[in-house]
């Protein structure tokens, strides 16, 4: 079977850094869903807006798998985006390995991700959600309803990932309250209290590679046009730096 | 992208006819998934004992969406298994029309299906699991965990499918019982308890098209082995008839 593209993500995930490894509900990332011209027909959206949530299925692009596989300090076997049986998922320390078919990976023989995502609303023919682990231009091949009665099993056991569930750090700002102050609210800032929430929450979510502790190392994420320098100590990310891109 | 098929899905499900609409947790038929020679290698599904539940991503076959069609009182624009913007869901009694993204019926721009399965057991490298809604050959693209810190969404509204959630039959067994104590258990046969308790489920979530409410009309069900036919009267499914098939 051959894909067509539909649509593509919009976000403020440029860089594939930072965006989180999984999908959640209580994500405030903002993505639009552009429908491509073939597929932009009001009524192929008709009575959506009475569901909550929608699945999204999307490719990882050759780029994203390549950063992956540098994020992850992934070998050379990934490098030509084959895949393979075994994978090291970051939040396992990135030493031990698991079966490409336990985890999300994008190494799999099809790379197609799924993300059920909140639907806030249609404007102008596009899909406004929330809640994407998707980079900004993300390809969607489907866009399918949530079923609760058929997709919701609230105590599924979840694994070696079980321990992902609660993981959560705490993200200190006041280092860069001064910056905070000059920037927001400007008239041409895309620094806002919406943008602070999201990148308090993709922080909140470690975006580190798994393999990595050193409270001194120094890591950047562009999201919506900014470049934010952030250190990890023990439980918390403490931001050390704006930058307008 | 090209999807490589990595599994067929095995199950009494010959026909296409009964197949239940969606996956769901309650459902007893049991699939087992075979994998393709390439993907046939027991480290890829290294830790994926300790989820309860999976995600298959499938393709509807030309056949399966033909048949569709035809059970659902399609017209010709569905006959060259194009894609329609709109669909009439069987359970909004067939001449409704809903955004074909607000469903999930098969004649989508990308054919591909998802369910989630609970997983019951690895077995000579293939996988066991129950509940999905699929036909017997069905080819698999991808499986991956289940993971309800990111898809379980207890409360989602579900829009006009609503609904469907607690909808269900009452099946009668009575007018065959005769027939059952003969052929149950006998050493060749396939109609066991499991086989009656399946074929229930199958006949509770109402295989007749959407459209079709006549308590005289007879169906019949291929399933396991057996040409079950029954009629529908109001909330209950009375089971007429067993034969070998």
């Amino acid at each position: 079977m051959t894909l067509k593209v539909i649509a593509y993500a919009r976000n403020g995930h440029t860089d594939k850094f930072g965006i989180p490894r999984q999908s959640r509900d209580e994500s405030p990332i903002r993505t639009r869903i552009v429908f491509e011209p073939d597929y932009r027909i009001p009524e192929a959206l008709r009575g959506i807006e009475g569901f909550s949530h929608l699945w999204l299925l999307w490719g990882f692009s050759e780029v994203q798998t390549l950063q992956t596989a540098d994020a992850e300090g992934l070998q050379a076997e990934h490098a030509g985006l084959s895949w393979s049986p075994t994978v090291r998922p970051p939040r396992l320390g990135g030493n031990k390995r698991m079966g490409v078919f336990a985890t999300r990976s994008p190494f799999r023989p099809n790379p197609i991700g799924m993300s059920s995502v909140r639907l806030l609303k249609v404007e102008n023919g596009d899909l406004i959600v929330c809640g994407a682990d998707l980079l900004d231009g993300t390809p969607i091949y489907d866009i399918k309803p949530y079923l609760s009665f058929s997709d919701s099993h609230e105590d599924a056991k979840n694994g070696f990932a079980e321990e992902q569930k609660d993981y959560r750090l705490e993200v200190q700002w006041s280092k860069v309250e001064s910056l905070m102050s000059r920037e927001w609210f400007e008239n041409d800032s895309r620094m806002t209290r919406e943008w602070v929430g999201e990148v308090t929450y993709i922080l909140s979510q470690d975006p580190r590679p798994g393999y990595q502790d050193d409270p001194e190392r120094e890591y950047k994420l562009d999201y919506g046009g900014f470049t934010v320098s952030f250190v990890v100590q023990g439980p918390t990310v403490i931001v050390k730096n704006i930058e307008k891109k």
